[in-house]
């Protein structure tokens, strides 16, 4: 470039700078806003920016490169309610009570008193939203309005959890998703689970202010990702000029199948608009990632045009690894095979790697380097901290928070963990329901004080229990857990640093052991219209829980209550001001 | 952007455009020069690109997301000379009768009839290098410069393959690679193969214009990196005005440990530079693979440097997957584990995925897009067909080419792969040496004649044949051939797609079978000191193959011969003018 080219260039960029810099009215780091997007048992290779050679994701890719990759996360739990209960809280889940996967109608949820994410940032006045799948109880007082977010699009649980509406893509080959399953169902009809109807059809809730409306109940699953859509672009727009934090836990690429399929032996399955079907390689869990790139590069598109890029942090990750038993729909694990575990079911469930290492990476232009990686250990809890110390919230006192700050290690180029013993909570150990700690992350080593395949296999007999020495791994050099480092039996001879690592991690092992406090979750007198058998999410028990659709594309009749005026008062007074005061120190 | 700047930016933009055109001298598409680099045993996971969670390998992974990756790239072969046959030649290994790994002193090498890539661009002038494993041949007659390559610097086969200087790295507390090697060989003396000193130590050959000289014998592995470097750089500086194909076969990351040890017991040894070991997370491999990505790197700079980018196709690949047995210093194959194998020995000499399906991507500024991805099938038999459409050559007549021009796939958005089927040979058959159909790739689907497990494990006794139905995977959707479409006894049921593409892999099975025609190698009678015990790469057979450095960085005494002036008349009388006119056409 010659002597007048570079000068006119400088010019030009001096220009363009000054105009942006009054454009953009808020400093970024003043209470940036927040999107968390959280698939649903995405494994660590099924994404193009960690290799997977024929899913197309290339909104998600251009974010990961533009931003860094964060290649040691951690999800707080191998399935999906605890692995909530520990991203939403910063706590290890069996701090919270949450110990399994809630069901449909269960009466357990978060408990009131944990603090939420959204609660920790409603404190320095972020608008909090939130679309998607919940599943930290579906009980109104366990819904997201009562946790801290002011809005909140989706279904309260997993996606498989009931069916959706009957419908077929007109000149599309394919089978609908929930077709095979409304079949299986006529032919055999099953009774309802505590004779609930509510967990017959999948509902989509809208809350806005704690108010609640059931929109659709069956949902149309092939029009849902217009739906969290159109809620995720209008949230922003509605409060671009204020902070906001915005939790995007997709729905997809869970597998559906209804209630009443036997895993294992149902046809896979995966749900998408008909717009995507049988437009990838990967067919239908492609098609389904597919849906989700799309909804993701929406949400990026819209906070580019409205210039909010280097107001906001964007970490996407997933809640846990693939359901293996689902085969071809159940994603992949990737590098994180398990090798040594000699079963193929290494993902959901089990704290092997493929079950809990997660793919992840932040994204805030202007902050965080493009083209920037990270293998520092970081856990899905330290979203929690690291969001309340970029918003200047005070953590909450008086609570055990596991999860640790890793504003470093987004921010700076040779951020450092702060986790020396990352403990992972699994279920084969003792305790019912058999929650306890399972492994270990302490430096390149993972160890294992107790090994089970994931879902899909006969647990008792294939799990494993380390008494004397933990089986260990370097994870850093042997990702795939094919190499142990010590099989549980014996010393390893030649390698001092590992002997002093295994001496390490079996001290702060008993160290933890012995100061856990499992947390129980408080029983919730029932509420309006509760009680045995009417815990689920009903619009109408009187049509077995199927109603017409409420959906309004421009959320024009916003303000609605479940049932009515009368109805909503009375869940006020049920929750008690009290609780509120509580749950907001 | 307001107005004003916007218009000077154009302006800058435009005149800087204009002075970027006059500097660029060459049509980018007339005759571009090719840069081709071919890792050895790097299997598919071990890039930042690919989605290794802790390698370190920032410019490779700079190259591919600026280029197009390429992930459904095959090896022509899961093992080292065979897979170099096929890519210098554009044709399947048997043919050209290279159908097993050639040792240090074999007579064998790839036959002087065989056209190889460098004798085709030689036909329209390019200058052609190469640095580093040749391994088809270490005669002088079969050695690069006899094979189309101007220049040549490297050890002809590889690292394994005897016993580099003993050297250490000052302050650094980790042995040299090559240590214990020569301890064992110091406490007890095994008599030279063949008795040929020549396999003692690790020759390091320079040729140019075909006059030959071994610079070192034994080789320092701890500074063979700086001398590729210095080569390839200086290769480029020399030829930066007229077309060149600079081939660089890098010796890394193939373990070491000298001829002696027993596979599957000997500690794991890869080799660095003093500057590099212990730098990465991933152990002796991680710097290992460090130092290849600094040399691509340095390459790359350079061609910067000299303004070549956009008149320079960089075509990136490796020759097989990891030798898993040698644990965490074989690498990784990342998401192609074949799982369904039930062994972990899926890659290097094994055609299951992991064996032969290769992280690659192509990268040409201004001719391919950044940022973009193809799966679709390629083998590196391309390479020849693709380079000399490239070039302007027309194709050798007379002889039977598999592979296939590739370059719609590289320049262009949606590219189809024009491999109906690529058939893939193995080592399980019933011919001797046992290589026969053991795969084939049709469409999405992998269907397998016969598996067995790679290096490291009993093949005979885990060695299946399908004779009825293949064993099929779609893997497109299961790349890590986990679940099989067909098990090789049953057809699928309710699948009339994978019926249909059985039925024509098994006709065109039949078909290549009865057409096939496997090479052989015509003697080459022996050279100007050759002879039996006498094929080895020996700088001097009176010091049992040891001798003093000749390395000079600057390349001064660039002109010399294999002993002498005489010496090498006589060489050249050998081989005959009748035999070079006849490669040329």
């Amino acid at each position: 470039m010659n002597q007048l080219a570079r000068f006119l260039l400088l010019l030009a960029l001096l220009i363009s700078t000054k105009t942006r810099v009054v454009a953009a009215l808020r400093d970024p780091l003043d209470r940036p806003n927040f999107v968390l997007f959280f698939v649903d048992d995405l494994g660590y290779g099924d994404l193009g920016f960690t290799g997977h050679p024929t899913t197309s994701t290339p909104n998600i890719d251009r974010l990961a490169w533009n931003g860094k990759t964060l290649t040691t996360w951690y999800s707080g739990c191998a399935l999906c309610s605890c692995s909530r209960a520990a991203l939403m809280t910063g706590r290890q889940y069996p701090r919270t009570g949450i110990r399994q996967v809630l069901g449909t109608v269960d009466d357990l949820g978060l408990p009131l008193e944990e603090v939420t994410i959204a609660e920790q940032l409603k404190k320095v006045n972020y608008t909090t939203g939130i679309v998607g799948k919940w599943h930290l109880g579906q009980r109104l007082a366990y819904l997201p309005g009562n946790q801290g977010f002011d809005y909140y699009l989706g279904i309260p649980y997993s996606d498989d959890m009931g069916n959706g509406k009957q419908t077929s893509c007109p000149g599309n080959k394919a089978e609908d998703p929930t077709e095979p399953v409304q079949e299986h169902l006529k032919g055999k009809p099953i009774p309802p689970p505590d004779g609930d109807y509510a967990a017959w059809y999948l509902p989509l809730l809208y809350q806005e202010h704690n108010k609640t409306r059931i929109i659709e109940q069956p949902l149309d699953l092939t029009k849902l990702a217009q739906k969290y859509n159109r809620f995720a672009t209008k949230f922003i727009e509605d409060n671009k000029d204020e902070p906001f934090f915005l939790y995007f836990p997709f729905n997809h690429v869970h597998t559906t199948s209804g209630n009443n399929d036997k895993w294992d032996t149902m046809p896979n399955r995966q749900f998408a608009s008909c717009e995507l079907k049988n437009r990838t390689k990967r067919g239908a869990f492609g098609d389904a990632l597919a849906e989700v790139d799309w909804m993701i590069g929406n949400v990026y598109e819209t906070l580019q045009r409205l210039g909010l890029e280097e107001n906001t942090m964007i970490l996407w990750t997933s809640d846990n690894g693939p359901a293996t038993p689902r085969r071809f729909d159940a994603g992949s694990y990737g590098i994180f095979s398990g090798e040594y575990a000699g079963y193929p079911w290494t993902g959901k469930a089990s704290t092997w790697e493929g079950g809990i290492r997660m793919p992840a990476f932040a994204h805030w232009k202007g902050q965080i380097q493009p083209f920037s990686r990270s293998s520092q250990t970081i856990s899905s809890m330290d979203v929690f901290p690291t969001f309340s110390h970029l918003a200047g919230v005070p953590l909450p006192s008086g609570i055990v928070l596991d999860g640790r700050d890793m504003a470093d290690i987004l921010l700076q180029e040779n951020g450092q963990s702060r986790h020396d013993f990352l403990f992972f909570y699994g279920f084969c150990n003792g305790h019912w329901p058999r929650t306890g700690v399972t492994a270990v992350r302490h430096g390149p080593y993972k160890a294992h004080f107790c090994t089970s395949p994931g879902l899909g296999a006969g647990h008792e007999s294939m799990t494993v229990h380390y008494n004397k020495y933990p089986l260990l791994f370097n994870v850093e050099e042997d990702p795939s857990e094919t190499f142990p480092i010590c099989d549980g039996n014996t010393l390893p001879e030649n390698d001092p640093d590992a002997r002093a690592a295994i001496e390490r991690i079996l001290r702060a092992y008993a160290m933890e052991k012995a100061t856990f406090e499992y947390g129980k979750i408080p029983p919730l007198p029932p509420g309006p219209g509760e009680g045995k058998g009417h815990y689920g999410v009903c619009c109408n028990r009187s049509t077995n829980c199927s109603c017409e659709s409420l959906w309004d594309d421009n959320f024009q009749s916003r303000l609605f209550t479940v049932g009515s005026e009368e109805h909503h008062a009375r869940y006020h007074e049920y929750l008690g001001e009290e609780n509120h005061m509580k749950r907001a120190t």
